[in-house]
């Protein structure tokens, strides 16, 4: 079994973002309208995914809608409400037609400048009532603009991890969009937020706080692997817990590509913290002309990490996202 | 021969803090005041460095003003400017007190919202009569606070690099301080904008339009070398030049303070293009527990990368730099 814990549904039908660009033109005042997608343009729409899935050997996606286009930064509260209610309920269709294959996790209907007190009823709402099993956390709600978001070390975000450890559901740090012109949203935006969010949370109270949290660093933790004696240094000139100690509790996704980086991660986070996943079809969808394979083709990468052992594998490909998605059916 | 090209005055009197204090409370109505330090306090605030140079062998600083320190996010453009000469000014008068051991390098009185085209009367007069070889340039002149700056790949930077051409000089990319509160200045800041610094470089014409450019980006390229094939994917899906070649032309420092990264980074950029740097005193000045040295301590750590040449070692510790650094005296 291989669990990939990163994907977004980033091939969704065309009706999608007609919806979200209809509600943009009057966002203003904000209405619900109909989504008009059928199942039969889902099923349709996942085919490349499950090709891909049953090339690769991987089982199950947990399952999200884009980053980029949550949006956060667009509109009030309802604004937000509706675009997220719009698109979960689109995921909890996909994961209900394809139970085999994916296991939706949700955007947030976070706000600019609102507590995340206002996600707590979508949370429910989508556990409870629609299976989802996870959600997606965006840390820079007004994507680079003002007002700016609290630091995720602050206790603005406790009543949202007061909730994941209620319900028991993982959440993944994943910024949406920036409106910084300096920043690419690939190329450099999600990695500064993957490192900022180690940082934070490693300079924070959270988990002593919240023991049971469990939080989620995509993109193999943007540049902390590689920036780790760095983060140790800081932590001894500044008095703190060891950054080795601190960084313990977080899990870290695998979404690098490049056998080189798989080693380093492995080396400095350990298998007992890394999860499976290559974001597929996101950022890395090209074929790279060195191998001939696409760079998101990366299970055997991952089994190729010298002397990686099978129950660091069975770790990497199943055995933790088991532990963490404690609501997922497998 | 050892150049360290990362060195900020982090250890200048506190009168140079309590100048731009006063400054600062004032800032509405700007006025240069006179810097009350002696030739004395310059030369007893560096016996530190001096004997960390001899101890671990270094032979020559690339010395600039606290980063951090420059601050161009406060205040308008007179005030930007009178702390900048002020700054400019005591490292011309550090230099030129142990010429032996430092080398200036200037801070620019960059202002949000103006062109760079305000930097170049300073340049000038730094490098003309004052002996300067190099700049650190702020890719974030607002702090991450508005007016946004354009992107490095923008023309809107094309004065600068077009007088750092016309004079020689190599430019440090190097933010100073984020008013953002999800930050962290050195834990996150800083290598979120080495990082985005490659991607925009990488993405433009910037080094077609001026191919004798000299730009370095510190702390090892933040995320870059960790996250390579990253890039190699974006650069493909979008049809540009490969990532490998558009990235050839950029220089990159080794403060970073780990063997693996260490290794890392020479593998995936090159020793043609690495400069030995240990940003002392910074970051990194605490003492590693594990090993009970400074984590800046860090001659011996390149010198026993797996694999390094001898050839490799001159061009990190002084070849590269030598023919970067063009005005400097050896």
């Amino acid at each position: 079994m291989i669990v990939d814990v990163h994907a977004h549904y980033t091939q969704a039908p065309p009706q999608l973002d007609a919806w979200r660009a209809r509600q943009l033109y009057t966002q203003n005042k904000p209405a619900k309208a109909k989504l008009a997608i059928s199942d039969e343009m889902i099923v349709a729409s996942l085919q490349g995914n499950l090709r891909e899935m049953r090339q690769r050997g991987i089982t199950r996606m947990m399952f999200s809608p884009r980053a980029s286009g949550m949006g956060h930064e667009f509109g009030g509260e309802l604004v937000s409400r509706y675009w997220t209610e719009t698109n979960n309920d689109l995921i909890a269709r996909a994961c209900k037609l394809l139970p085999d294959h994916f296991t939706p996790v949700m955007q947030l209907p976070q706000t600019p400048g609102l507590s995340p007190t206002n996600c707590l009823e979508e949370i429910d709402r989508c556990v409870t009532e629609l299976g989802f099993v996870a959600c997606n956390i965006n840390p820079d709600v007004a994507a680079g603009g003002l007002p700016f978001t609290p630091s995720l070390g602050d206790e603005w975000w406790y009543p949202l991890w007061e909730k994941l450890v209620a319900l028991d559901i993982p959440g993944m740090i994943h910024p949406s969009s920036t409106i910084n012109p300096g920043l690419h949203l690939n190329g450099s935006h999600y990695l500064n937020w993957d490192t900022a969010a180690v940082v934070e949370l490693c300079y924070s109270r959270v988990f002593e706080d919240f023991p049971a949290l469990k939080l989620i660093i995509p993109h193999g933790g943007g540049a902390i692997p590689f920036q780790f004696n760095r983060q140790r240094g800081l932590h001894v000139l500044q008095g703190r817990k060891p950054f080795e100690e601190a960084i313990r509790p977080l899990y870290f996704d695998l979404a690098v590509y490049d056998a080189d980086s798989m080693a380093m991660i492995l080396k400095k986070i350990g298998a007992d913290r890394l999860l499976y996943a290559s974001e597929m079809f996101g950022t890395a969808q090209a074929i790279d002309p060195l191998t001939g394979k696409a760079f998101d083709d990366t299970v055997g990468m991952v089994r190729e990490i010298p002397g990686i052992t099978q129950a660091q594998q069975d770790m990497i490909f199943f055995g933790n996202a088991q532990r963490l998605y404690s609501r997922a059916r497998w």
